[in-house]
């Protein structure tokens, strides 16, 4: 006959799925030998027999059930019912995955009118008795029978208030027993039939509450969106009862076994004494720090102190423990791996390893590189209370406080002075980098992730929260507000750009650290990781930065970030308003100056690795002012009579127009604009070349990646090739010296990946721009789809993720492995990367070591993440295979 | 030994890959025993190996054309180079395939100093023979010389001036003889060597130069546009000179079997009286009507009338020959296929069928879609002269000419008058459909081919020029510019919207016409096709033209340009503009009545047929008025205080930008509009459920299939289809009354295509809307494209064709396979369709075709291209398999 219910002593923690979580884990401690109460587990299977068998118990499951009973009333000398030892039991669900939405804890079960007195008896405490018992009615009514929790709660309101008393402990046994009546007429009124008193029907209806808990429509929704199969089952754990609260010489408590916050190696946590559990979560009674347990119950302390020195070694990992003391008597009743923070998380991985109780493969794969996330930003004390005003899009993380500012001009002054600002505004343009440069954060209220705003805060590292639209910015008034609120130009204001969070005042903030553990964490992580992380970087800075996270190349340098500078812009615009080819050649040949001196700089600060570069990219029109502000300083030009200006805005205008589209993203940007203005391109790959022979004559090795992007036929690429190797040949032949360099292409258009065959034949690397190759391969605008309806399919189920954070494995990855596979069918040893937003995602990069790319490229900041995240896609799929 | 020549009585018309296509036509015509001058031809193999050899001709087959030459001369009793009888030749080039770049023919060729004088005592003219021998220097001077044909009219002027010449006829041969001086002084100067004398060597150096033009530029290019392999080569074909310029009993001339305008059977053509073929060319004698030759030479008109009889039997197609006649005999000289009208190709292929010609399969074979376009659209008459101003892009095909209207109201106004205007916008908007209503067509000097002008007016059947960039229209002083030209308001113009062109002034025009020979080819086709055509159309009216066409169904019945009726834009808008859930429904209530209206009327044009109509589409924007427009409105309603309508716009503009999107083709729109606010598609559905049952209830059969537009991902469609099932059962159960429908989905985003599996499961059918799959998979918006940078690119042939006018197989057609084999492997019986503009052109309709599509949709006028095309496609693959 198979066995559906196991004694707490015939199990293991290896049998989590027969068993659950918790009961896997109780059976464990008492394989280890430490104080459990007995109780057994009655297993998923048996929840899964309860669903195919029309939702009803086996009888065979229920005779097992009873003759472990028997057992547990033979070891005790206790028996279910009894009134003159009655035994008392805790029934608990637990699912092989812990999971929210399962049923609560019944304790007590086993008491009814009779039992009740045996209890009063043999403990001598009436008023325990009855209160243990009207919190059994209460919790197995709210949990068994739905009666809402609040009805209880009223009738000893109700009490209370005709008693004129204050606290639940001014009531004597003889009003519990008046609290019970009106609990049973409550449970009457509700159910139809009286409060059950037997115990074993008590007992089955609370495993079937638990069986049932697992189809409730919380947890059916946690498990869809985990991917838990719902075959799995929960099972229903029963315990001897221990009491906490029976005098001064028990108590109660919960413990980790290193500090949680810091990963301090030290017992931590919280008791009270003479209390049952419930009280501790109540929250009447303030609990104790642990530590005062040495003073108090010293014996307790040092067995607490054994236990989880046992526990961890056992268990090889920080534990999350819950006892009861009992008459002097040490009890566990829970024990759990333990939630921790980042830093603690990296600190107790890395201190285990050395104190030899896990491999470093098991170190690096213990450590969440999502959770990590906050390490590598300022952040938010986690313990600071704070008023949250308003919320928009994370757009760049870190947290920051300053004085509001509506002006980029003001923005620049008052940071020149020292003083701290945050920009606020409806959006940004290029015309107001110098604002954000001086600011310590950018508040705006339009745009979405890949807004100007958002872009630029996240190549600065600066927090930026974007699109927050629940704020109304008058200018005019210096003035925004939220809701009634009105927050005044100068007011202090805090973003959280992790959380979109908008704070008023200032909040306590966290620096960021990348602390000696971490460092020794992710050096592990490189032993065992196949991908190379690059960082994403435009600027000198940024470079030494990821250099400094340990990347190992830059995978993708954006030049337009350099034509946004103040002092470029209006070369820029100049090289764009030219209508001759000649005068534009002029403007280019100034950028050429301003360009050379970038690549200079990044190269420099890249010293030995690549670098990839792509050509300009945007369109053109970014780079000139707003349509409307156009028309507004038109119009004020005209009424002042200032001809000149006029004539100017006007011809700017009409460029304006020119290059205005109906959709930007796939209008003439990319290596289109490389096509059509072959001297903007040329220009930039003079630079990059210039650059790069005046640092290899001074003996540093460079190697620059020239990128061409948005290309979605061979053509393209060829012609482009070209031009580069033509520049590139020329620059080094005038120069008398030679670097070696390689040519590639982003792959960012459907196309592109289907064609990846005829591309390789042009291409010495791709690189993969999921940012647009998710926006096409959808037909997503990121802009518009984060602003307008992607929240809402996030929140309607009908995606599961934004794909623009999480790549869509099954459609833009499908595209992804079609490049892989036909360039590689082409050129063997063609290198190939990603270098969207994904690459500083683990789960996309964990996607990406699986097709088998060579590196990932991510923003600096996120770089440590990536070679974490790089690191365990090596290791599972070596456990995999 | 290969043979590398082959005299014309040993080729066949079946070896033209080896004789080349002239040549091959050549010995057909003498095999037939027509009277062609005997000659002979060196293979397309000689000049292959000419290549291989390193441009040189192999001593083999020199020898053999000297051979060949031999049997030649002693055929004709003249000897190449005999002073006494000498023998003259053509040479000319004949690929297999008609190829421009190719070299121009060399006639006269044998002659020398000394032959002339040969020539001139065997016919008893010097004139004539010095004549030749000039035109033969300058030919091959130019031909195999590379000497510019200025340089040696600059001789012939300079002669005409001296001696006070007005017409080359006045020269003397003592005058020709001087020229000749001058000839060969220029080859001297040119070539550093005289003028070659010998004529074997004049012969070698015309077959290398024949063999080198097959590697000239243009031909290079012409072979790698229209991927005609390199390696086929070109045949020399050398033949024994005819004169037609012997005297009034000699001539030369073209004719076509039938009338190539028409189609009408009879001979047609022209000739000259004592004349050679180039006379006809150089336009000096005006040429005479071919039927004057019955008259003139009653012998050889019936001997031509004869010749014609039998070569259109034997090619069984219509030909176009050329003729000499010397003293009196008739020679052929080159017979090919004539070139023809679409009308005359039409006639004369059924024409063909009903002379037991060809079958009905070659008649439908013949006969190119495109070609008939021209027959659908009332067209400017080709022999018209006109006055082109302005080239926009062709965005509706069709001529119109009327007076210049700026404003929709005056435009609405005097068409209802009865008077003919264009409207000429920038760009036309919703607001605006009153006038293009009345217009005869539609200019605008902004937008491409999807701009709405274009997609409005190619609904209509309107003929529109879009994108005209070259004026620039001022609506205040009510004119617009091109260049230095200013057309007022009233002016006359003619627009042609098959070829982009801008006419000043009224031109003749010829109405269309689907003749009865038309019809009758079009049954042929569709006892042949597999696929079957359907028509995209919006209105009952549409539905009809279709159906006549021979729709058998609508594949696209956009709903929102139901929206667009001015009766109906006030309600859209209070619809966009409805703060709560309930005003919205007000407004759609009213739009329900509308919609019913339109559903009844398309659902019973075509009933029996199956009608697939889209939800909306496209972003609300566009329902609103232009946010400039508004600023402007709102300023003037400032000024004059009007604070009632100043609210309202204001209004009106908050919303137009909370609408306003970066990208609004990647935005909020399609499907998702759907899912957000399903209120809008309710209504729909209940539009369309309400027209059927009620047309039901009239015994009319009707069979909706209602699509769902823009999925990326299953749970969209999951999602609406549930909203259209609940819909359409409640609608049928309140009428009481069952109608059969089906709901399905447009595959237009790469996504799609590569999840269609995963729709399959939610999808009826697939309707490719390959208008967006080619904007997704290229990354290209086509209205920026257009207009921006691929014209460009297809200059530059970066790309062979707009990927929106010819679908790209390669990119595009990969995603359409993926979806058809994913969808059917799901569902065997899916039903699969295209309704993308590409659906009416021909190599796309192919493609349909092959990779099994049920169905091609496409504009109402297209209805019969597409019905040809699809004939033609599976006349072809029949022939294949």
């Amino acid at each position: 006959m198979k066995k559906y219910v196991f004694k707490f002593n015939e199990g293991r923690a290896s049998m989590k799925n027969l068993l659950g979580g918790k009961g896997a884990n109780l059976a464990e401690m008492i394989h280890i030998g430490l104080p459990v109460p007995p109780g057994f587990t009655v297993t998923t299977e048996a929840c899964t027999r309860y669903y195919s068998e029309g939702e009803k118990i086996a009888e065979d499951i229920l005779q097992q059930t009873f003759d472990v009973l028997g057992d547990l009333e033979r070891e005790t000398g206790k028996t279910l019912g009894s009134p003159g030892n009655p035994l008392l039991v805790s029934v608990r669900s637990g699912a092989p995955v812990s999971m929210p939405g399962m049923m609560d804890t019944i304790l007590n079960l086993g008491l009814n009118d009779e039992t009740v007195e045996g209890l009063a008896r043999s403990t001598g405490d009436r008023r325990f008795a009855y209160d243990c018992y009207r919190r059994f009615i209460q919790m197995f009514g709210n949990v068994v029978l739905n009666i809402e929790h609040g009805r209880f709660e009223d009738i000893i309101n109700d009490i209370k208030r005709r008693r004129s008393f204050t606290s639940d402990t001014e009531l004597s046994a003889e009003d519990w027993q008046e609290v019970i009546k009106s609990y049973k007429d409550l449970v009457m009124k509700h159910t139809g039939r009286e409060f059950p008193q037997d115990p074993r029907e008590q007992l089955v209806m609370a495993m079937e509450a638990v069986f049932r808990s697992w189809n409730n429509h919380r947890a059916i929704v946690y498990r869809k969106i985990n991917k838990i199969p719902d075959e799995l089952g929960t099972a229903v754990n029963v315990q001897v009862m221990v009491f906490g609260n029976m005098g001064e010489d028990s108590g109660t408590g919960v413990a980790f076994t290193r500090n949680p916050s810091t990963g301090e190696k030290e017992i931590y946590g919280e008791f009270l004494i003479n209390a049952q559990g419930e009280d501790v979560v109540a929250g009447i009674r303030t609990p104790r720090n642990i530590k005062e347990l040495a003073a108090l119950m010293p014996d307790v302390y040092r067995q607490l102190t054994a236990v989880s020195d046992l526990l961890e070694k056992h268990y090889k990992d920080m534990q999350d423990i819950e006892f009861t003391v009992e008459k002097g008597k040490l009890y566990l009743l829970q024990t759990r791996n333990g939630k921790r923070t980042a830093a603690a998380a990296v600190k107790i991985a890395v201190d285990m390893v050395k104190e030899g109780l896990i491999s470093k493969e098991e170190a690096v794969l213990r450590v969440s590189p999502e959770h990590v996330v906050s390490l590598l930003h300022r952040r938010i004390d986690s313990e600071a209370r704070m008023e949250v005003i308003a919320k928009g899009l994370p757009a760049s993380p870190g947290a920051a406080w300053g004085h509001v500012v509506f002006d980029p001009d003001e923005a620049e002054t008052l940071g020149q002075q020292g003083r701290k600002v945050i920009l606020v505004r409806t959006e940004t343009t290029p015309d107001d980098i110098h604002g954000i440069v001086m600011a310590q954060g950018v508040l705006t209220s339009r745009g979405g992730m890949t807004s100007h705003a958002a872009v630029v805060a996240r190549g600065m590292g600066k927090p930026c929260v974007c699109g927050c639209d629940t704020i109304s910015i008058d200018y005019e008034k210096g003035e925004f507000k939220t809701g009634d609120l009105v927050v005044k130009k100068g007011d202090v204001i805090s973003i959280d750009g992790s959380t979109g969070n908008v704070i008023l005042g200032k909040v306590p903030m966290i620096d960021p650290d990348l602390s000696s553990e971490f460092r020794e964490l992710l050096e592990w992580a490189d032993e065992f990781r196949v991908l190379s992380v690059r960082a994403n970087a435009d600027t000198p800075e940024d470079a030494r930065i990821a250099r400094d996270f340990g990347a190992e190349g830059i995978g993708l340098c954006r030049t337009e970030h350099m034509f946004m500078g103040q002092d470029r812009l209006p070369v820029v615009q100049e090289m764009i308003m030219a209508e001759t080819k000649e005068e534009r050649e002029k403007a280019l040949a100034k950028l050429l100056a301003f360009q050379r001196r970038d690549f200079e700089g990044i190269l420099e600060a890249m010293r030995d690795l690549p670098v990839t570069i792509r050509l300009l990219d945007p369109p053109l029109h970014e780079f000139l002012p707003d349509a409307e502000e156009l028309i507004q300083e038109i119009a004020e030009f005209k009424a002042k009579g200032d001809a000149e200006n006029l004539k100017k805005k006007q011809e700017i205008l009409k460029r304006v127009r020119a290059l205005s589209e109906f959709n930007p993203m796939l209008g003439l940007r990319g290596c289109r604009l490389g096509i059509l203005y072959p001297e903007i391109y040329e220009m930039q790959v003079r630079a990059i070349f210039m650059a790069a022979c005046s640092l290899a004559k001074r003996g540093i090795r460079v190697h620059p990646e020239v990128e061409i992007p948005l290309v979605s036929n061979a053509n393209e690429l060829k012609q482009l090739r070209e031009l580069v190797e033509s520049t590139a040949a020329q620059v080094m032949n005038d120069e008398g010296i030679k670097v070696e360099y390689s040519i590639g292409t982003m792959i960012e258009i459907p196309r592109a990946c289907i064609t990846a065959d005829e591309l390789a034949h042009f291409a010495d690397f791709f690189s993969f721009g999921t940012n647009d190759l998710t926006q096409t391969t959808y037909g997503f605008s990121r802009d518009d789809a984060e602003a307008k309806f992607l929240p809402y399919y996030i929140n309607r189920k009908i995606l599961t993720e934004d794909p623009f954070i999480v790549l869509d494995r099954r459609g833009v990855g499908h595209l992804m492995k079609t490049a892989v596979n036909l360039g590689r069918g082409v050129k063997e040893n063609l290198t190939i990367g990603i270098c969207g937003e994904h690459g500083g995602e683990p789960s996309s990069v964990e996607f990406c070591h699986e097709i088998g790319l060579d590196y990932v490229s991510c923003s600096p900041y996120r770089v440590p993440i990536a070679r974490l995240a790089a690191a365990q896609a090596a290791l599972k799929s070596e456990q995999n295979s």
